[in-house]
């Protein structure tokens, strides 16, 4: 499906020489020229999201194609919170949330779509990766568990189980939520200076913080060499919640206009049917 | 757990000699009593699904209990809508619709609760079937797939997997929305009057609809006999849609408000971490 991508702060990865430092993480000077504020963006988003629930709605009664939404990011980069504000009311009976964390022994003994392939949307369904199989060409790189050998081989696979989705009428949109190194201090500090969140830190998140050049090359990569036009990264400024909430609905919910679903036809003549 | 049931327009099933035609379709006259029209239904339900939607995410957040919500009803009994009215607004990443339509041929070759197993919520899940195992009393009973014998075994088999399944921390609620048949003839009729509706309808609806008698006698008997304290039954009065929604939302909240779910405690000191 051809996207014509919708005036969003996101941008679209095309091809090679990826630099997330060039990309903003911030957002503000795309939404100051588009003269939208946080309210702005707020009532916007409502919009979108009740947009969303009829097109939802519409893609389930048609009963052909579905929407494989993968949200990647830096720890606290914000996926459970950006999935939330997306997804909040949709009725969830048309949307499931498949969250993947470190892979079981069983799922180990196996290639690493195998866990995966299970949770893609059936027809009429959205379903959201929060992380996904790109931690296999992310975190094992970066824990050096995996050669360069292994993760090229990877982003053909990817791009091949990608494909075979598409192909079936799966149309995937990814999106990399882009947060400076200093914003995740200040969100991993506000963990801690919050009783009610402490539940969300382990110190080995500062382990993996301390990686953070390993992980955005290892992103750099990954979101070059799987870009295809049919199952496109978008990097999407993340410093900023409302501004990040607001540039993911814009994308999906244009998409899914495009897709414009239609119920199906019905094989009999409802004027010659009687209830007794 | 030991479930205060709050003032609802629902009836849970106690035991023996459940009579379905003795129990009001409509709620009117409860909530006549209580001084609520639909409009003070709607600001309650509202009311009711934000503070769902915070009791979810402390159930997520303590990571050690559950909740499965059983939705079972005939024909436009309105499973779909009282799902979508009671979770819409909540986060889609702590709920997961398992939907159940007719067994596949692998399913088959297994016992009836095998295929339902995998869709259990996980820990600080709230998981909501839509159909369910009772189908394997129901729909096979009314077809004669299945003798008295059989359904009798299959009574203990569920009351032993639902035992299995609150033993482990799952809290278990079955809700039947009792519709009127008039209330049937004129959902069905709806369907065919207007277009956007046409592929919610069947119509071999009309041959279940046709063994009406049948269905609210299996049902009797299967709320009957599957109705222990720690995993009830409710009959939801269902020819009105918003006293439905109403009797299931304060159900349903007031038991999470007794799980009163709670963050875990950390094993470490929040204070003594320093972020560079």
């Amino acid at each position: 499906m051809k996207l014509t991508l919708p005036k969003t702060a996101a941008v679209q990865v095309i091809g090679k020489s990826l630099k997330l430092a060039d990309i903003d993480t911030n957002g503000k000077v795309f939404f100051a020229k588009q003269d939208i504020d946080k309210e702005g963006a707020e009532t916007r988003l409502q919009e979108l999201r009740q947009r969303l629930n009829a097109l939802q709605e519409l893609l389930y009664a048609e009963h052909s194609r579905s929407v494989l939404l993968v949200f990647q990011a830096m720890d606290t980069g914000g996926k459970d919170g950006a999935i939330e504000k997306l997804m909040t009311g949709v009725n969830p009976a048309g949307v499931h949330v498949a969250p993947f964390k470190a892979p079981s022994t069983k799922e180990l003994n196996h290639d690493f779509l195998w866990r995966i392939h299970p949770h893609t949307p059936g027809k009429g369904h959205i379903t959201v990766f929060n992380r996904s199989h790109y931690e296999d060409v992310l975190i094992t790189r970066v824990h050096g568990l995996i050669d360069e050998k292994t993760w090229l081989q990877r982003y053909e696979d990817i791009n091949n189980f990608e494909s075979l989705l598409t192909n079936n009428g799966t149309v995937v949109l990814k999106f990399f939520l882009h947060i400076s190194k200093e914003e995740q201090a200040e969100r991993l500090q506000a963990r801690l200076d919050d009783p009610a969140k402490h539940w969300k830190f382990a110190p080995s998140d500062l382990k993996e913080r301390a990686r953070w050049a390993d992980y955005q090359a290892a992103y750099e990569d990954a979101l070059t060499h799987c870009s295809p036009a049919e199952a496109p990264w978008f990097v999407v400024p993340a410093d900023q919640k409302w501004a990040r909430d607001l540039a993911i609905a814009e994308i999906v919910v244009a998409t899914l206009e495009a897709m414009n679903p239609q119920p199906p036809k019905v094989d009999f003549d409802p004027k010659q049917i009687v209830i007794e």
